[in-house]
Order: C-alpha cells, then sequence, then structure tokens
C-alpha cells in the first residue's frame, strides 16, 4: 500500500508520466525494452543486491564476478547480443555492479590500436573469455599527463622481444580495473626505447597471470591497491614489472610499429585517438553522471513527501517538508539540472555521431569542437551532478546518512567521475584553450566552429527584462548566459595578451589566468546548456502537458543558474540590481509551482525499487517500515565478541581491578 | 628520511613553525600536555588505528569498545582526570575512535535535568561503569522538531509508575549512540501523560539491557540501525518500548515532577536547557570540524608539493601540482578558513564563558545573543569545512579516493556535523530570526545586543577602495562584509513586512522568505568571522613572522569570500566592477604570496602521522612507498574464492558449455 502523503503528490499530475518516460527513453519503443531487460536482470536472483550495504569489499567483488560470469549466459539465454537494442540497458539494470568492464577496454584498445593480425589474434581470445583483459595506463606517479609515465619497454633485436620494466615505485601501474585479482592479460602503456633511443608512449599486450591456475606470471607483481569511498566491486590494482620479456607482436601497432632489425616505423593518422577520449567522457554521462542525479532526486523528492517535520502554521498537521521554500530551494534545482543535462546528453550523442560520419570520411575538422566540448561537458556536468547528489543526501538529514537511504552510495560513486576519464580542471582548462583560441579566430574574422559562433559577436547591451514574468523568456535569459560567455571568455583574452605584452613568459601568463579561464569555460556549458534546454522544449508537442511542465524546468534550470552566480550578471551592468531582484522572485515563484509536479517528474524516470534500493526511495513511501525491516538484516545486529571480552569485565568489576 | 620536494619548502618558511603552533594551542605549555597526551596515547598499541581502513563495522564496534575500556585504565595509570588540563586532548588523540562517547551525554543529562537525589544516586554509577548510559531522544520519525515525539510515559497512580510505549514505528527511538549493542541504559525522551492529560516532553531513565548477561530487559526491542557513510566505530541504535514500566523516581525531576498523586509540578527555569544545546554546538567546532579540515590541508597540501604533473614551463621538470594557480585556489582558501574557524572558535568560547558567569548570577539576558551566534557559525562552520575537506579530497586526484589517504573518511564523518546537533538551515534560520527581531528593534532605536548593533547603522555608502592594494585593508573588506549582511537583513526584513501588509499570513510569509534568511544569516557569520580574524591579527605579536603570515591569510578569507560570492557585493553597486576586478588581482596575487609558506602553515597544526593515518600526508611525504606498503595489507590481496569458483570454469571452459 502506498504512503498516502506520496499517493496524494500523484494524483494531481499536470502531465502524463508515461509520455515523459517515452520522451526521456526516446520513444515508446525504447521504454518497453527498457522494461523488459530490467524485468529480466531484477527477477534473477543471481543479479540481486538486496545486502549490498552489508558486504564487504571481498563480497562485493566476488558477487562482481559472480554476476560477470552469469551474464554471459544469461544474454545467450535472452537472445541478447552487443549489438542489439538490450544491450545499453544491461549495464543500468545492474547498477554497474559487475565486473569485467576493463575487459571491453582491453578489446576495445586493440581494435583501435591494433594491426589486423593482432585483431585477429586477440579479439576472438577475448570475445570468449579465454582470457580476462585489462588496462593498464596511469601508474603510481602519473595519471593525466600520459608523456610522463615511467615504465619502459626496451626493444631486445637479439630476442625479438620486449623487456617490460618498473624502473622505479612512483612507475608502478596503480588503478587499472579487473587487474588485481581477477586479468590474465592487460595492455601496458610504456616508454619504447630501441637502441637506447626513446620512442616516447606505447601499448603492449602483456600476461600476468597464468591461464592454468592464475599464478602471476614471472617478472609480475600485481595485487589489489585495496579499499576506496566506493566501487568495492571492482578490484581495481597495481602492477610491477620486473624484466618480462613479450614477443616483438605484443606491441599494437596499427600506428606504429618496431621491424625485426630495431627501425621503428609510423603509419596511418593517430588522430582518430582523441576521437577515442571523446566517445568515453561523452558514454559515461548518461550511465554514471546522470542515473546517479536521478535516482538521488527520486529518493530525496519522495523522502520529502513522506516526511513531515515542524509546522507551517499553528495549529496544523506538521508539514510535509518539501512544503518548506528551503528544501525546495535544495531539491527542485538538482531536478531541473538532471533534465538539462539529459538533454545535453542527446545533443552531444548527436554531434558525436555527425562527427563520427564526418571522421569516416577522413574529414577532421569537428575535432577539435568535439573535444573542447566533451571535455568542458564531462568536467561541468560531473561537478554539478556529484553537488546535486551530495545536496540531496543532506536534504535527507539523520536517514540520508544511513547507508540504506542509498544515497551515500550513490555520492561516493558519482564522486569518482569528478576523476577519472581526465581530471575536471585539467578538462575545463582544455576547453578554455579552444574558446580563446576561437575567440582571437572569430575576433580576427575568422570563422570557427558553430558552438562558439557566438564569441563573435560581442555586445555592450543591457538585459531587456522590465518585470519579473520577463525572465521567464528563454530568449532573454539564454542571452544573459551568452552575454557572460563571451565577457569572461574576451576580458580573459585580454588579460592574457596584456600579461604577455608586459614581458611575462606565455606559460606562466596562461598559468596565472586559469582561475579565470575555468570560469569561462564553465559559463560557455553552462549557456550552451541554458540554450539547449530552451530549444529543446520548443520543439516539444504541447498535448499531454509535457511541453508545460518541461518549460517550467527550463525557466528554473536558466534562473537558479542565475541566482547562484548573480555576480557574473552584475558585473558589467548586463542584469541591473533592479532585475536581479525580478530574477530570485521569479525563481522563488517557480519553486512553488514546480514543487506541485515534483512526485510525477522523478516518477517519470521509472526507476524500480530494486534499481534504486533505498529505504527513503520506494515507490510506496513506506520510508520508516523499511528502515526497521532493512537495520534488522545487518550484520552488526549478530552477537558481538565485545561483550564477553570488554562490556561484561568492565560492567561486573572492571574498576575494583584498577 | 624526508622527500627532497617536501623538505625544501621547509627550509623558506617565513615564519617560526613552533611559535604559530604555540599560538594555535593557547601557549607553549598547552603544547607540551598536548604532545605529551598524543605520544601516551599513540606509543600504546591497544590504541592503534593502523588497519582501521581495512576493517568491517563490526570490527570497527568492537575496537572501539576496547579502546574505550582501555581508556579507563591509561587514564588511571598517566594520573589524568576529568578536570585536568590532558583530558581534552585525549579525545583528540584517539581521533574520536573510540565508544561510549553517548555515556558521557548519559550523565550530563542527568546532572542538569535531575534532582539532587537523582543525581546522588545515578552519577556514581555511571562514573564506576556499572552502568552503560545512552541518550535516547531522535526517533525514526522525528529529529528537528522536539515537540513532536511520540514516545509516550503514562503515569500509573496505583503502581506509581510510568508506562513507557511506543505507539507506532516513526516513534522508535533511532540513531543514539552506544545504543545498538552496549547500553544498558538511557534516558528516554517521552511524551508525559497523566490521567490523560498530555504534559509534553519528558526525560526518564529507563534500563534496556540486563546488567548480568546483557540480554534485553523485558518489553524492549533494541539492536544497531546498520551501515551508515561513517561512525562504523559506533552502534547507532534502535529502540522500541513494549508495556515498559519505570519507577516514579526515574522521570528526571530538576524542573519537572508528576508527585504520587499525579499532581504535576513545575518548578524552576529551564532556560538553562538552551543553554546546553549552545555548549554542544559550540564544543564540536574544535574536535569535530576543524580538526578534519586541518588534517584535510595538511594531507592535499603535502601531497601537492610531492605530486608532480605536466609542465609549467617546456623543457623543464614536471612541476609541483601546487604551483598550479587552479590548484592554489583550491586548498589554500580552505586553509584560511581552518584558521578563520580557529579564531572564531576562541571567540565564541570567551563568549560563552562570560554567559556562563552571568547565567550563574541569574542573569540571561545574553541567552538569545549565544543562541543565534551558537546555531549559525554551528551551520556556517560545518558547511564551508564540509565543502573544504571535499575540496582537499577532489584536489588529491585519484589518490584522494583511495581510503588509504585518509581523506575519505575525514569527508564522510564531517559530513554528519552539517545534520547532527541542529540541521544546518533550521539553525540559520533561528540566527535569522533573532537578525529580524534585532534590526526591526535597532530600527526603532531600542537597544541590541553587542554583535549586531551594526544593524543599527546602515550606510549608504560606497566602498573607498581606489587600488589592489586597498583591499589588503582590514577597513576596506571588514566594511564590505558589513555591508553586506546589513543589506541582506535590511531587504529580507522588507520583503517580510511586505508580504504580511499585503494580507500574507505571517507564517507563509516567513516560509516565502527563508531562501533570502538563510542568505542574511551566512552573511552576518561571515561578517563576523572577517572582522573577528582581523582583530585577532591586529592583537599579534609582531615577531617572529607570525602576525605577517596571518594578516595573509586573513586578507585571503576576506577576498575567497568576495570573489566565491561577488554578487552580494555588487547588487547595489557597494563594490562597482572595477573595484571587484581589483578584487580579483589581489587575491590571485594572494595565492601565490601563501603558497610559499602553504607546508610550513600545515605544519603548524602539529598533526602526527599517526593522527593522519594517510598513505599522502605524512611528515616525510614518501608517498607511493606508503601507498604500496599498505595496499599490500588489504584483505583484497588474500586469496578470493571467487578464482575457484567462477574465474576458473570460465578461462577453462564456460563458453563451450553454453
Amino acid at each position: 500500500s502506498v504512503n498516502p502523503d506520496l499517493g496524494s503528490e500523484r494524483q494531481t499530475a499536470s502531465f502524463s508520466v508515461e509520455k515523459l518516460t517515452a520522451l526521456l527513453d526516446g520513444g515508446a519503443e525504447q521504454t518497453r525494452i527498457r522494461r523488459a531487460v530490467v524485468e529480466a536482470i531484477e527477477s534473477d536472483p543471481e543479479f540481486s543486491r538486496e545486502n549490498q550495504y552489508f558486504q564487504t569489499q571481498n563480497e562485493r567483488y566476488e558477487a562482481a564476478v559472480r554476476k560477470a560470469v552469469h551474464l554471459q549466459k544469461k544474454m545467450h539465454e535472452m537472445g541478447w547480443t552487443e549489438n542489439g537494442p538490450e544491450y545499453k540497458y544491461i549495464y543500468r539494470a545492474l547498477s554497474g555492479d559487475v565486473a569485467f568492464l576493463l575487459h571491453r577496454v582491453f578489446m576495445r584498445s586493440i581494435s583501435v590500436l591494433g594491426s589486423d593480425k593482432q585483431i585477429a589474434k586477440w579479439i576472438p581470445l577475448a570475445t570468449q573469455h579465454k582470457l580476462i583483459g585489462s588496462y593498464a595506463q596511469t601508474e603510481l606517479g602519473h595519471g593525466t599527463y600520459l608523456q610522463g609515465l615511467e615504465t619502459t619497454a626496451v626493444f631486445d633485436t637479439a630476442t625479438q622481444e620486449f623487456i617490460l620494466n618498473t624502473p622505479k615505485i612512483s612507475a608502478m601501474k596503480w588503478w587499472p580495473g579487473d587487474m588485481g585479482r581477477s586479468a590474465t592479460h592487460t595492455v601496458v602503456f610504456a616508454q619504447l626505447y630501441v637502441h637506447g633511443k626513446c620512442y616516447g608512449i606505447h601499448p603492449f599486450i602483456v600476461q600476468i597471470r597464468s591461464l592454468q591456475d592464475h599464478s602471476l606470471c614471472p617478472g609480475i607483481i600485481a595485487g589489489d591497491i585495496g579499499p576506496k569511498m566506493n566501487f568495492e566491486h571492482i578490484d581495481n590494482g597495481y602492477l610491477l614489472l620486473k624484466n618480462v620479456r613479450i614477443p616483438r607482436e605484443n606491441m599494437l601497432s596499427k600506428f606504429c610499429e618496431v621491424r625485426p632489425d630495431g627501425t621503428y616505423v609510423r603509419q596511418g593518422s593517430q588522430k582518430i585517438n582523441y576521437f577515442t577520449m571523446t566517445t568515453l567522457r561523452i558514454s559515461l554521462i548518461s550511465d554514471e553522471v546522470l542515473m546517479p542525479l536521478m535516482k538521488a532526486c527520486t529518493i530525496a523528492i519522495r523522502y520529502s513527501v513522506v516526511r513531515r517535520q515542524s509546522k507551517l502554521k499553528p495549529g496544523e498537521q506538521e508539514a510535509k517538508i518539501l512544503d518548506y521554500q528551503t528544501q525546495q530551494e535544495k531539491l527542485l534545482p538538482q531536478l531541473a539540472a538532471a533534465y538539462a543535462y539529459h538533454f545535453i546528453n542527446d545533443y552531444l550523442q548527436e554531434l558525436f555521431n555527425r562527427g563520427y560520419t564526418e571522421i569516416q570520411r577522413k574529414n577532421f575538422d569537428m575535432l577539435p569542437e568535439l573535444h573542447a566540448l566533451s571535455s568542458g561537458f564531462k568536467a561541468v556536468i560531473t561537478q554539478h551532478c556529484t553537488a546535486g547528489v551530495e545536496i540531496c543526501l543532506r536534504a535527507c538529514g539523520g536517514h540520508g546518512y544511513s547507508l540504506l537511504s542509498g544515497l551515500p552510495s550513490l555520492y561516493t560513486k558519482i564522486l569518482a567521475s569528478c576523476i577519472y576519464e581526465g581530471e575536471n580542471t585539467i578538462l575545463l582548462l582544455q576547453t578554455a584553450r579552444f574558446l580563446i583560441k576561437c575567440f582571437m579566430a572569430a575576433s580576427a574574422g575568422q570563422p570557427v566552429p558553430p558552438s562558439v559562433t557566438y564569441l563573435a559577436a560581442v555586445k555592450h547591451g543591457k538585459c531587456p527584462a522590465k518585470n519579473k514574468l520577463d525572465f521567464l523568456s528563454p530568449d532573454i535569459y539564454t542571452e544573459a548566459y551568452q552575454h557572460v560567455a563571451v565577457r569572461l571568455t574576451s576580458s580573459t583574452a585580454a588579460k592574457l595578451q596584456d600579461l604577455i605584452q608586459s614581458g611575462v613568459k606565455k606559460h606562466d601568463a596562461w598559468n596565472q589566468c586559469t582561475v579565470q579561464l575555468v570560469q569561462a569555460a564553465k559559463a560557455h556549458c553552462h549557456y550552451i546548456a541554458v540554450k539547449n534546454f530552451a530549444e529543446t522544449v520548443e520543439k516539444l508537442e504541447a498535448k499531454a502537458g509535457i511541453q508545460k511542465i518541461m518549460k517550467h524546468l527550463c525557466d528554473l534550470f536558466a534562473l537558479h543558474g542565475i541566482f547562484s552566480n548573480t555576480g557574473a550578471f552584475l558585473h558589467d551592468g548586463y542584469i541591473s540590481a533592479a532585475q536581479m531582484d525580478m530574477v530570485t522572485a521569479s525563481y522563488l515563484d517557480l519553486l512553488a509551482v514546480i514543487r506541485k509536479d515534483a512526485v510525477p517528474l522523478v516518477d517519470a524516470f521509472d526507476f524500480t525499487d530494486k534499481s534504486l534500493n533505498s529505504a527513503l526511495g520506494s515507490y510506496d513511501g513506506q520510508v520508516y517500515q523499511r528502515l526497521y525491516e532493512w537495520a534488522q538484516k545487518s550484520p552488526t545486529n549478530q552477537m558481538s565478541p565485545a561483550y564477553e571480552r570488554y562490556l561484561k569485565p568492565l560492567l561486573h568489576n572492571a574498576l575494583s581491578k584498577l
């Protein structure tokens, strides 16, 4: 039975939840396929996550391996293939709680970096799981800066082998997933030396464990790097190489080859490599970043209409906490952000697909823009969504702090996304470098990519809004965002020029501008996110109330951004103080409007109770009952030796002994 | 041996680290005592935290109980007493990793709320650990709003007993520390009913477990609430009462008593109760909030001079990451905040002591101000420090995400401080209520408490700064903070008045202003923190370079606050756009200045390696070596059954079976 405080929220939805779900999925047929996959996975007890919050790191790892192996069987049974429409929903339905993700990266790196011969040899072995692959790039001492990797691979002409070594401790491979305990093979990135000359970083296939008994191969020291904030199910590992010899054929050689005599040959274009990083950054947004925020919103918003605390009006019943303006101001902007970034994800996917088509035609023109947008949005979205999940957690008070709420795990998991696949600050600076370049080009009248043409159109106008309702006009706020992005880019470009002209060396000047460059990159992405949301809303069908509620969310996303960052808009007077008061008024008004549809808006994300795995967020809102039931299963409710050992002696006569 | 990249940072300190440590401790003698306590605790293997990051919740609990029991012995051995100068350093030296903290709250609540007779009976029992106490206030359904607690205590005249019940699931006690597994007794807060009439919430001493065999007493259902984000060592518990009868004498009756015939008598003043909450909120700041931030700064800053990544200048060695402006901008403001809040803590302590003296003279005049300041600062400091620890964690990239860095635990621990002892938003609204009240009084020419007299002096001037150096003048920036605090308070008071005059009911009007009221309360606290830091710096001796470096930190704290919140200062033109550019310039300049002393500034916190318990933050900076050594000890490096069960069959022939 549904908690009536939650049930009543669904009675008054201003739109069709089912239609919105279909919109998010990309069509009703996609919704049907997704639900079928979720149903198949969740009804299979082998995939259960029931006691996950009580498990140790070892137990989580074992379960993830079990699930990965069982998944092979399941896919066969269900007729799901890697190219089928179901495939993309499997990982999501498992909530990522499965091993061998790096096995896929191993395979992809061979497909992209390997010669045809290498692909023909290794891919079938990997596909049939005759080996388990990993991907060993990051070292203890190097993450971001790949050129600085210290592992060495020296070519020995006599034996036609590469000799791999970890010359010092900072060169030890560190972090690779699936490598700590599972992998038999890995792709090692190392500095290639031939005849004493260094040719830079290259990838090598190295076997690290026996296929017979899984013991470490000669010269290999490997293990698990221990506990992390999350990802207990993944055996992130370390790897130390001591004169490990591999055949010449194990250097992945699509782009570079070492001939038997030691001649180094470079062939083909490596530009595609950038594209691989771009692909990765875009592909993680949906499952690794948006899903956690959507889940956190679902949990926190459902809880906030079930939880009653204090009185809004004396004499009345205690109020649902979502009726407090401060609670709305915490949660509803996160909900709006989840929608905004869902639509930006669509935008990036489309851009990416177009880019891919061009690249297949050997046209690499779109690469810089794609790289800039995927880097910037990876940083902005992971940062914003991580902050959003934390806000949801804190908005649930003490119960949010219990692992049983599901919120702590969502937070500790999404937090990693700010770090992996490019540290966010580094990525934003890459976007900024693109912006500065384009700004200079545009100022000089040269053509620039579509997403930055606006940089050429520097306007010194003022915001034309006359009353608070004007700020519900997408033209008004999109223009304001654009203005700020241009101002921050142009002023930082000017500072950079000034410094260089005053004699500061180029690299120092760049470093001295980086705090402001990061601001410019964020403003650029924020502008595009707002613009894209507004354009998406415009294209929606007006029926079933969908367009109307999406328009409210778009307004909220835009106005929350202004309200939280007023200085950027006030700085040069583009928005005046009086107008900023209108923004605030409109923003606060919107909270009350969207609050009415808050529960239907999270229902539309269509998470099952099993996928939320939250005592606070279930569809029926039976929060307290579930917390109690779950807590009783905790291993901390088993008998502890602490009583016999310490408490009993203390209580009986500990002090008399002193 | 110290990593030379770290060692070199210490050569160039502009001040005496030892003198700064003494300043932070409140004198060299205090430093001596603290170090002696730390030495005694850390050299005792019973208190070791060595394998903490590898332990399960059960193991952590058992260790905490063991330590708590051992601590009794240790104190006796060392001659430490609860009133001695060593006492306050014990908990810190243990990093809070000890059980029975609620036992102290149990004792304090009896001392404060109990009659002399009750104190005479229970305190000796508790002191001698003939029982283990807890404190059962929070329920599943109620935290913040104490009046809403649902547990009942019905007086039975016939038997002279109270009958305690948990009438429904939301009334179950939930969260009390030490209650899940350890406590034998607890103070239960319940709605008192006599002859069918409800007299509101009162405290009752209830035995929950047998003193003989620790089994649950009749009518008691209790256990552990399960895993949380941190506090694995604490057995936060649940408690369900079914017709539990306790003698009339067990109602704590300093202020209220039920006579044998059921007559309810209220006696004495309960104002002191507010003071108890104030005490608690102030007392937690130092150990629970500042220590984690100071530790996080120490870890992140030491790591940032050891970690080298990428090149600042082509052709040179890779740069220490602390030399990047963006890294400085992440870490150095957190360092400044740690100092700022250390000094505010001194300020609050002093205010508190004065208040206490007055209260003992039956003068309660200072209570509202004390309550407002302790509430506001509890919220502002916990929020700011929590964000600071998260920034430190993220600034260490992947290694910060490893539990072995110590940063994840610091974060998950400090996060709780935003929730316990008053949820932050609620607390800020209490401060805001005080501000609005005082603003109205001041506007009407009535006297107001010292900390808010500035509200009367509404000025409409402009900031007089003419160049970027002017913003290094404490008068200039303190005035700016004051201006913003007045503006936000007065404008929100005006909005509130307008709403009420336009016919909105008082409670609705308040709710519609809460987002802005929270801003006003934060601005008030921020102003006082800046002012107090500036005044503290002025009083410091000029010698040994201490005053100079503290002045830099004070400037940084103030300018970072403006830089991060430009809109508040730009809004009414108090600071112009041109002046804001000066703020930015001065702020960025300061980063480079303070960066030079960053390591000495964290060294002055004087944390031992054991207290940091971090593979990244140790005094010698041997980061990679330590990560590797520690990881090898992880239980995830023991043999896993996953190989025999899942991997071997898969690798040998899993797919051929399908």
